[in-house]
């Protein structure tokens, strides 16, 4: 089976071969040299939050478990490898009955992190949880950056509406997961019918100045849309002049219009001015929609403006400046031997260039002040300590190979809006900043 | 038929959904005015190049005929827009058995690209042409910004080789047309399967510091890794001392051993001092990779430093600061009926808050001076000057629907270097600048 069969753009028949290819090379080399089966440990984490940001965003665990079940090899993928000469033939033998057979623990879909967080840990034989490497921390890593973008957007709207519609601005499938993220970081719907379709996301979305072109007058334009969409319709209202265009969309429309949108121009100036407009002409129901270029300091800058719903594109999809997480995926335990028994051992590379890493499987959990605000993220190898035994963050993701924790995306969404609000006060300051809590370290 | 049945982890069926709900509820609103069928020429632009750069790179083309073609709605996706209530009946007749039609010119990929400049022209009626913006937008302002990052480098890499190695960085699909647009842009290979799979791009990778922590001394690790990989491998020398790494890995390679890769501290240092090393221990042939969060800038500072190769991960898949390209899609010109031999009226949104955009329908050319070397980007919509007559830079990448222009990816490869050799030497400045040549409009 192959995506061609589908008109994807891509063709690609599982999530195997989105992979680097020195986790295959790893493979070949452990099962020649008889420390393939050792049973290890690899940890997901960022050594530091991007320049600035406060807290983390987990998200895309959803995505994870999806990759991870997909993770097979069937004939097309076997003899791309052979044909290659990517591996072995003994490899080749191996994967093709490949099945992820371990246990995989996470932060849950949501929650914050912070720097050394243990936000994925899977365990089982090397050969197996390395083969994951690269798709997991793909999919986390973008993932999560759009979450935080998306987290700091809605902190700054307050309860206003937020529409994603970044869609045009990347790849077109990293714009479905990106409208999964930002929905996760806190956004009400998306303009991108994919991320519907996929995820049941609420999708929005009524014209273009295109339309308003491709009619003779304004006036022509704006009695189609409402013909066809009602009026309840967003009628999009700078395309000339904006003040005539909110005069002709309340004649069309009568003051039962639904919303009209300002896409260009100083947008407090302008959102006032329209407000007070539409406010005169009776239209007192109908909404402000503003887009153009926002990100989470101009939606801030419109808090005193009338705006009812903001539109953000490029800032979001891109991650306002952080396209990306500094994630990584390191062996931080392994066993001595193939013996199921055989005990684990920390290992870690010895830090150089500030690569730091900390062996040792880690539980994590966030401690609390006397008020019930995160105080500290703490991080240990050993026994949990008592105090700290119900405020553990790590939760069983697989199971034996089995995903055991799926959830729906607005059990995510609700998590991070629960996670968020626990942590101190100045988490959701926009300007630069630490970490909002310090990570703590019990070795 | 759905991507379920593929194993990944997106479910679309095709790329029918990559696309914004306004563009139906446009459809639906022209279909019911009468006005969807009136000839329609849209182009696809950037008002500006990203800040400091001094040319574009188009990618991604393609890529977009791959959309194009694979633009169509199956029963699953018309029960979504229907059961969505996203359009309604009449228009979901009328997408049943949509294919565009019309025609389609561009920049050939490879190509470089300035402000203004139509790297796209779509030509058809107003609802064939509309619902195509999103996906065609999504595709182009992806990958152009990764291949410019991608141009940028492999100028300051010289003739050295250049290794993607970003897709853990990015989403996994993302990384996949990121390793198509970074060999556009001039580099050699990627480690992400993938990309060879789908697109023949040469893989390469060996291994990571997990396989030397999963060995019980680095010793034993290269020489699992040679005797499985041969003597020609690259092994991974940073993991505890690089001094004592590179000892070791001659010693069990011999001096055929094919490379060493350093992956933290001082690059330039330290690349001095394996070179070194190498030599003295005779193994002259040995080259060095270096990886470690590389840039265009890192790689230039490393002009002087005994490097053979750069694998370059975040900096490439993120386009160097730049992720996404501002290129938009606007109506420039439509008929005043749907009788097909209406004359085209040229179409532009009032400028406001910078948002220009030129009507009518364009032709570009590049006028060269007496040496041959660009001197302008020329834009018009009469007739073209016969001195430029031979300069034009728009290809028919569609006709009639049907794609006319597919290409082998070397082929945008070297058009790439021919065009960016063809640029003022200034264009491959590091430093930032505006554009290395003026765009002129003959309206």
């Amino acid at each position: 089976m192959s995506t061609a069969d589908l008109g994807l753009p891509v063709e690609v028949p599982s999530t195997a071969l989105f992979t680097d290819q020195y986790e295959f090379t790893m493979l070949q080399a452990a099962l020649k040299a008889g420390t393939a089966d050792r049973r290890s440990v690899f940890e997901l984490f960022t050594r530091r939050l991007p320049e600035g940001r406060r807290y983390g965003v987990v998200a895309g665990i959803g995505r994870v478990l999806d990759a991870v079940e997909n993770f097979r090899f069937d004939d097309g993928v076997l003899r791309f490898l052979r044909d290659r000469r990517i591996v072995d033939e003994p490899t080749l033998r191996w994967l093709s009955d490949y099945r992820f057979s371990g246990d995989i623990w996470g932060y849950p879909e949501g929650e914050v992190y912070f720097p050394g967080s243990p936000v994925l840990r899977v365990e089982g034989s090397f050969a197996e949880c390395v083969l994951l490497e690269t798709v997991v921390l793909s999919i986390l890593n973008h993932d999560s950056a759009i979450a935080a973008a998306a987290s700091r957007m809605s902190s700054a709207a307050g309860g206003r509406r937020l529409i994603e519609m970044g869609a045009r601005r990347t790849h077109e499938l990293a714009a479905v997961a990106s409208a999964r993220a930002a929905y996760v970081g806190g956004f009400d719907s998306t303009s991108v019918l994919a991320a519907g379709f996929r995820y049941g996301i609420p999708t929005v979305g009524t014209s273009a100045h295109a339309f308003t072109l491709l009619h003779d007058t304004e006036r022509d334009a704006f009695r189609a849309q409402v013909d066809s969409l009602g009026r309840g319709t967003t009628l999009l209202v700078d395309t000339y002049d904006v003040a005539e265009a909110v005069r002709t969309a309340v004649e069309v429309a009568g003051p039962e219009l639904g919303a009209v949108r300002i896409d260009s121009g100083d947008l407090l100036l302008v959102a006032h001015r329209v407000r007070q407009q539409l406010d005169e002409l009776g239209a007192h129901d109908t909404k402000i929609v503003v887009t153009s270029d926002l990100d989470e300091y101009a939606i801030a800058s419109l808090a005193a403006a009338p705006v009812d719903a903001y539109g953000v594109g490029t800032q979001l999809v891109t991650g306002s400046g952080q396209p990306t997480c500094s994630m990584v995926y390191k062996l931080v335990a392994r066993a001595g031997s193939a013996d199921p028994g055989a005990p684990l051992t920390a290992v870690a590379k010895k830090s150089s260039g500030g690569k730091l890493s900390v062996g040792g499987r880690k539980w994590a959990a966030r401690r609390l002040d006397g008020q019930g605000v995160a105080e500290a993220e703490v991080l240990g190898t050993g026994p949990v300590p008592d105090a700290l035994a119900d405020r553990q963050l790590l939760v069983e993701l697989v199971k034996g190979g089995e995903v055991v924790a799926r959830e729906p995306l607005d059990a995510a969404r609700d998590r991070h809006i629960a996670a968020r609000s626990g942590l101190p006060m100045s988490a959701t300051q926009l300007s630069r900043g630490e970490p909002v809590i310090p990570t703590e370290y019990r070795m």
